[in-house]
């Protein structure tokens, strides 16, 4: 049984302190939080106590920590966590200076703990099978890998002016993905975005429909479509064309039921929005970090991989800005 | 090429007539119909002339006669043909006298001609290719047969009065597809019927919606689920279970343009009846035709078919009227 | 917070205590099982008790029971439950006995204690969905109504043979299901059965493959297609043709990804079997079991739908026997 | 009836011959083929003449020219037909130079001549009603536009060397409905291409695998993803993500057979390549120009339309050169 301290009591930190108490090996051994009220709320529902950040970096009693807090906190509290010997999942990204990211990681390294980086849609059953059965074989060489990721509806216009524009806060997810599915880092990114869901985003100086595209090593291209609306509700999907096939993913309905009429036939929407469509993936998440804990597993997504997909983000956002193709680093 | 004379210059008439004319191996030489006014249309469109039926009979280039008439001269028409040595295609039934058609089957028998009974839907890409693959043993053995056969809306209810009722006109249409696909004859038949759609038809000792349920002597079932209404147009479909697997058709929707909004994902119906949902059956029903024709083929639905069908058809008119299962007598 | 006794420690047994366990309203208070082992491992997990019969039922602090002991104890232990006012979820069937099942049920009319049998599909999301949507009168008037419920594999010989037929022990679900979705009971059952699977089924005197035609008061048919082997899986269907439309409910599949190749494109299997297609079904029916606890509802499932849907499989076994159409009582 | 002349018997020349042939107001009136075996094969089947092209220019009988003839014949014949005052179906491009087909339009312009180019897709009825239902504001305001084009394999590495390059001969059949579809022409392109297929590809020069970028003006984007492989076959689709919903196409199958089975539900392959994908566009293009002879309709896609995709095709290649995002010429 391992005990977990989790910071962070807002939407994502609620699901994970759902799936650390319902998972039959880790215990909710400490919520910490500036909110107290939220995180009162939260320990009562699950049976735990409240910590300040130093109680639980001191305590020997716990072996990992969830950081689930503001992403300007990340950082420091993965160091401080390193250094307390804590293993650690945190929530994307681990910082949005590349700079802070480097110093952080050293210090990761430094004290050899596992830290896995929270890209949870890695761990989603579809896209993971779909990525297994690649690396199986199934469709020979990849040539070219289309993400489509496109929200409902944009977030509130205060979110969007401090989220860090489209590429770091949307699109990384998706660079993540491809990143994970060939299993190897881009050479070049190029992108192109408009302002056409709602002016607001244009004047906070965002975008809120792109396309980018990356090139890999090998010659495969990876084109993301993203969008922060879509009517349809959310529209989460992944075509991957190899020589020998093409492997999909399409997106998974509210339900089965269909409607036939003189009006033709009628599904079901995509599930709405990511806490239902990624439910499963947050769990098996979880469940993958129990197995680092329990040294049955590396991280499948570690500091490196968080770098990456930031280093992409930011490469789009120059090319957005430049209208040139941004070559991109070789990290190692 | 084969000089064909067309009996019947209606609605179907019509079909056989285009196909007829199209096809590179034959010549529409006659149209015999006793309504003037839509045989002259017809020969005009084609370029053809009107003859009498003892004028096409006794005409030696006539090689062949496709019977789109009345069904009560459909008896007489083969019977002449078949003494004049022509090839005969005939539209389902032969006639709704179990002891008519005997006597009709005897003379082509005796004259040795072929007779194709154009029990159309046998030539229907979709349903020959699962008859195909089921013989070929793609499922292994068949246990359960599903046929939804359920029209747009019910006929004029002066059609319904002289149709010879929903199973002769009808039901008879997936009889014979079961007979087709399974292989083999059924030994005894069980309906179920209903007047839900219109009173009229009730009022005409007839039922709109039904469930027959046939035997076959290895066991396997075959279900039929027919209506004289559907609201989303024609809904044509076919499951076989078999012990290794299942073989289906699905419908064959009016277009491939989908619509995702808030409501759902909306797809088109299916073609709206039977000229457009089994257009390429009567093209390659004309084309086995040619075959036979050119001694490349003996008629895959022959006079024993058209027979059979009947009789599961009376079988289940009385088995709904009794109440009770009926066994089926053995043809040959 | 209510406390429940579970009885039986097997299979369904699990499924109920980690629903129990997980609902933050109720608390796996006891396990009841002459196994001592299973009920033993499943205290253990949950951290409860075990208890005897006698002391589940004396004890005060129990709000309610848990039903999922062997078949032949159900009946005495509704009865004991009643006698001692608890609550009662109860998996069907209450008895194989009608006469049995109409003193049990006497006896819960009698201390007016809430009764829930477990026809748990009734609560599954999709099938509930589709209830609903004809409910609110999405399709207009019921016509005919077709339940495809096929097993993966047939259950071992021993369990055939003390399972009461493959009406009793299968097609019951989906009989209660026909009167769930129409709203009300059958008037007439007539079915067709055979033993295309295993021989040595029909050495047990019972039959693997089945169709059943019921007929309801409004005119409305229901045809029930079974079958104890799936070569494809779990296959679990239903469409609901109605006077303005048809409603449908779809297999859901293991996952969301397609191959495509030159054979064509390839989806995943439905959900292997009933603990997995079902899961939230059992999920969803402990929450509404726990709204009948807070009296916020009245059991969707109660012990007249038990007995009804016993008397139709019933009346389905004569009439396969008897090769008739079977009348079915009018319960009330 | 129209007397058409067709120019051009290989096998887009044979397409045309058979629609021109069956369309009841049209009559295949003479062949012009510097094959001659070619030619006389078609004029044999059709029982029609050879003609040279000056008899053909100079025959007053003649009313419409069908150019399906070598690409670098078709800005002469165009000019010739024009100057004989011939209505003229010509297939894409109408040259390779976009200084002679200004010079070429230019005369078309002068004789008043109506001149149809042959983008047949335009014509498709899946995407023509996508087109349609757009325009009748189905989905709100276009924002971003999908393109996926994919051809089963590579044309023989003689064509790829002689071809103009996969944006002139293969994507520009994608730029033209982008245009189509969105009703307005782009003011850039951005592309990105690899060879990923054929190394022989690369050796000559050109690309296999690429990906388009264009902006319009209202600040829509379309994505055109294209491939010379597809391992499925021919893989023809449509996305439109707008204000208010997404309209889509989807593939064509080759028919409606699944297989469902322990390995899962197998559908059959996309229709396998554009002649089977694309017959009823060619025959709804026969009609449209039956139209435009008959004073019922303009070309819906004129000599503007062809010269607009060559430009965004060159400004494409040009992208891909360069690296950079290319601005178009405003055309008029």
């Amino acid at each position: 049984m391992f005990n977990i301290a989790l910071f962070g009591a807002g939407r994502i930190g609620r699901v994970h302190g759902a799936n650390i108490a319902s998972h039959p090996e880790t215990r909710l051994a400490a919520i910490i939080d500036p909110d107290k009220k939220a995180a009162m709320k939260l320990a009562s529902k699950y049976n735990t106590r409240l910590m300040s950040v130093s109680e639980a970096m001191e305590n020997p009693a716990i072996h990992a920590v969830c950081i689930a807090s503001a992403t300007d906190t990340h950082a420091d509290l993965i160091e401080r966590s390193a250094m307390a010997d804590k293993a650690i999942l945190c929530e994307k990204p681990i910082a949005l200076n590349p700079t802070r990211i480097r110093q952080c990681l050293d210090i990761v390294h430094q004290r050899n703990m596992p830290l896995l980086v929270g890209f949870n849609r890695r761990h989603d059953p579809h896209f993971a099978l779909l990525q297994q059965r690649y690396a199986q074989g199934a469709i020979g060489k990849a040539e070219s890998l289309i993400i489509t990721s496109r929200d409902p509806l944009p977030p509130p216009i205060e979110y969007v002016k401090v989220s860090g524009g489209l590429f770091r806060d949307m699109a990384i997810h998706d660079f993540d993905m491809a990143c994970f599915i060939l299993g190897e880092s881009p050479v070049s990114v190029m992108a192109r975005g408009q302002c056409m869901v709602d002016p607001e985003i244009g004047k906070a100086g965002d975008i809120d429909t792109a396309i980018s595209v990356l090139t890999f090593p090998g010659g495969a291209m990876a084109t993301i479509i993203n969008s922060r609306r879509s009517a349809c509700g959310y529209d989460q999907r992944i075509e991957l064309h190899g020589s020998e096939g093409t492997l999909t993913v399409t997106n998974v309905r509210e339900n089965q039921v269909q409607l036939w009429n003189e009006s033709g036939f009628q599904q079901a929407r995509p599930e709405y929005f990511f806490l239902e469509r990624y439910k499963k993936s947050y769990q098996a998440q979880w469940q993958h970090f129990v197995e680092v804990l329990a040294n049955q597993a590396s991280p499948c997504c570690n500091g490196h991989d968080g770098e990456q997909a930031l280093i992409i983000a930011d490469g789009a956002a120059e090319s957005l800005r430049t209208g040139q193709p941004v070559t991109l680093p070789r990290l190692r």
